[in-house]
């Protein structure tokens, strides 16, 4: 019988490549929905049925975010991560991101009751990021933080979305595009922060490839929801009962 | 067989009155250790054990709001309640509620990393603050909600614990009293808060007493805090191995 044996620890630019390759192979921005999406290549109701479900994901953000919070010992990380729950739920008299979504739901024509009811939501939209919440609040903390690493990928979608929306949906204006001009500011920070935590934290072999497979995992409940409305509201019949109708 | 029926729900004063009973009847300000921390009779060493326990509870209270955050799919609730977490964290260049709390253990000679380990607490302490944490997660929100209302009787012991501490102990002064000085201000506005929510959310008398017993459940949290220093710390002989020695 062969004793176990721990693989060698990857270096922290190994470990750093190993997940930007994640990113490289299947990040959502290599989604078919996704290239239609920024093509020009959707009608307005399918647009709006994208950010009807994207709402979800919005608001359970600041969920998971909360929920990693409340497991988090260290009043440092503590105080690092509350920015991302302002960030998306605002403070006082900042609006937040949630409300800078409500205002793309607003003028897709969605009515806002309607929207963050989540009635109209595909049932694999809310699978997905309740996947992703339930994942931050169980898994190792490490991993967890990892889990937050697409904002890696983030920037780019972000600049082709606003570039490619504008460009080719007259039904988007600037005003509705401000949530993803305001990521384009945020979310690099947090993404630094959170890739120094884990070169730092993740002591083992074992613990950094939990933390690669995070980041699929993170991909994955992205790339789910693409899936889900592609296969709703691309071809004609098969938008599930009870789901939103354009 | 007599079928099983609802008692009426309480009017909105009579379940505040409910909830105000359990403070008359059983908060921590009725505890023997309590009289005798005001009242100047415990030594240096003593007043030490219950800061670094307590310390333990106000490390976890952050973590409580979060894990109630990361349940709220109401942004309202969520951009109320995060108050609570920046008012013990802090913020940016605001320090936050547990870092006054670590200037009045400095003040008392303790070590701060001794402190933040927690490994001098007693379990008991841990166990009760931990019990908190996980009543938060678990429970319905309203009930989770309805157990910090506590913060309803906390200015009355904060004012005097300020004058009966300021007076009685040399080893005190007014900067190590700043954390009960801002609790004086906060308390009050988030009971106040959670009071109405819980009015407008207890929609039953069964969700009305699971709210009053959520008091109950909070004061046995303090309450036990207490009971654990009293056994440990008064009586010589008492503290169990691994706790800290004054």
């Amino acid at each position: 019988m062969t004793e176990w044996t721990e693989a060698p620890k990857l270096s922290a630019q190994d470990f750093e490549a190993a997940i930007r390759a994640v990113g490289a192979e299947r990040y959502h921005d290599k989604h078919p929905f996704h290239k239609m999406l920024h093509g020009g290549k959707l009608n307005k109701g399918q647009v709006a049925a994208w950010a009807l479900n994207r709402y979800c994901y919005q608001e359970a953000v600041p969920r998971k975010d909360a929920a990693l919070i409340a497991r988090a010992e260290s009043r440092e990380l503590r105080r690092e991560w509350v920015h991302r729950i302002l960030d998306h739920d605002g403070l006082a008299d900042e609006p937040g991101g949630i409300e800078r979504w409500l205002v793309l739901t607003d003028g897709l024509g969605l009515d806002r009751d309607y929207v963050v009811s989540k009635r109209g939501a595909l049932p694999a939209t809310r699978f997905a990021v309740e996947a992703y919440v339930r994942f931050v609040a169980i898994e190792p903390l490490t991993v967890a933080v990892a889990s937050s690493l697409t904002e890696l990928f983030a920037p780019k979608i972000h600049r082709e979305r606003i570039s490619g929306m504008l460009e080719n949906y007259d039904f988007i204006g600037e005003e509705v595009m401000a949530y993803f001009r305001r990521r384009l500011v945020q979310a690099p920070d947090d993404a630094a922060f959170a890739l120094d935590y884990i070169k730092q934290h993740a002591r083992t072999r074992t613990e950094q490839e939990a933390c690669v497979d995070a980041v699929r995992f993170k991909c994955n409940v992205l790339w789910a929801q693409l899936d889900a409305l592609h296969h709703a509201y691309v071809e004609p019949g098969n938008i599930p009962p009870g789901a939103f109708r354009p």
